[in-house]
């Protein structure tokens, strides 16, 4: 399990004063970048220079309680599943405060060749650093 | 079904040059506010003086192909579902040059009083204008 | 002058309830972005067919009365200045229920050459609809 | 002066694979946040339990050289002035790789009252700790 607190920043929030939820899907996609800082030069040089991307081919996501301007939410990053070409990121959004569990995301990306966008082998550092990671979610 | 044009911005693609996940989400938001435009006063009245807001509890989304800069979505919501508190909105997000699926977002809401952030009663206009729009996804 | 309603949405109110400065900029691009909608293919065929691109060098912005979710913003796009390869688009952003003035912006871009990130010649037809469009902000 | 490291994330690129200007609006005010830790429960706060803010009411930036995903600016926060409700930041964004200066924006904020969104008093810690990074911009 990696893990990353994240303030929620003046403009997150919504006319109903809480974080809606698209941007819980952006704060997964940061802990998914901070999940690949483990490789060498991270996720930026995974898509920018080896042009290797994990686009998200499945997505599902439950909200238990809101958040707002001056919450901290600890993101916890696990691997739920690793396939061939695709792996699955499950992420445990917790109210740093109270720790609530605010949202619960499970992310199936496809290793993709980002020059044709068509999937491709997955890099052995990237299967790597998930499998060091895999803990299913129970139940 | 009511749809929604939706041209994609400049500043809406990611390094690898496509949208990504996240702001689907924001368009499915978007074309839930078009939705209740049917409202009187619109979704901002609901929220801004009605203080009756949709917060998600749940979603899933599936992604199929890709969009780019200059593409347009043709987004279709359906209801899929209407229940005492709560409601499943179904999107299906098509590329309108090919006719590609690139999306399907199933968004369940929940009717929230935001002055307390509970759940409360489904306002008869917000039930009247989902039950005109009820068509279970197929399968 | 290019007109353009914009309605606030939802999610680009801040934690004290009224849009926040950074959102105006963003506006200000769709303006332009709208403006150069005059162009065969738009802003978008600029952009990813020909690769030129109109980056912004200089931007003064002033602020002088807040809108909320469910205000329109009423946009006036200008051109206050055309230059060898530079231009200056002047956007007056009007608070569409009152008549009041939300926001005015200059925003001075650059032709640039999207292969190379240089200047270079601006396009006959982008000089064109710039010039269409010429009225200088008086004092 | 106060500094901040604030990497580039993967979505903040545009179509044109460079951060746009309304980015660094943003960027701006996370350097101010981080600029107002300083004060004991720092800006959210200040926001959220004191209820005083610090809209724009004018900003003025330049830009020098793009940045990309991937890359790091180092934000250089200082106060170029300090008045009787007002106070000017001053933000140099330098690419953290090449010390290249980016993007300089200068950016007047007036304390308000939240409840009411008029001018008040300049709260005393938030006064001293603006005087305690005066550093007027050269030239």
């Amino acid at each position: 399990m990696i893990a990353l607190d994240r303030p929620i920043k003046f403009e997150e929030v919504d006319a109903a004063n809480i974080v809606f939820f698209a941007r819980f899907v952006t704060y997964a996609h940061e802990a998914m970048e901070h999940f690949f800082g483990g490789l060498e030069g991270g996720y930026a040089r995974l898509i920018m220079e080896r042009r290797v991307g994990l686009p998200a081919v499945h997505v599902e996501m439950s909200f238990s309680s809101p958040v707002r301007y001056g919450d901290v939410l600890h993101i916890e990053t696990r691997i739920a599943r690793v396939g061939t070409r695709s792996a699955t990121l499950w992420y445990k959004m917790i109210h740093k405060g109270t720790g609530a569990l605010s949202a619960d995301l499970r992310h199936t990306v496809v290793t993709t060749d980002l020059r044709t966008l068509k999937s491709c082998e997955m890099p052995a550092d990237v299967r790597a650093l998930l499998l060091a990671h895999v803990e299913p979610p129970a139940g």
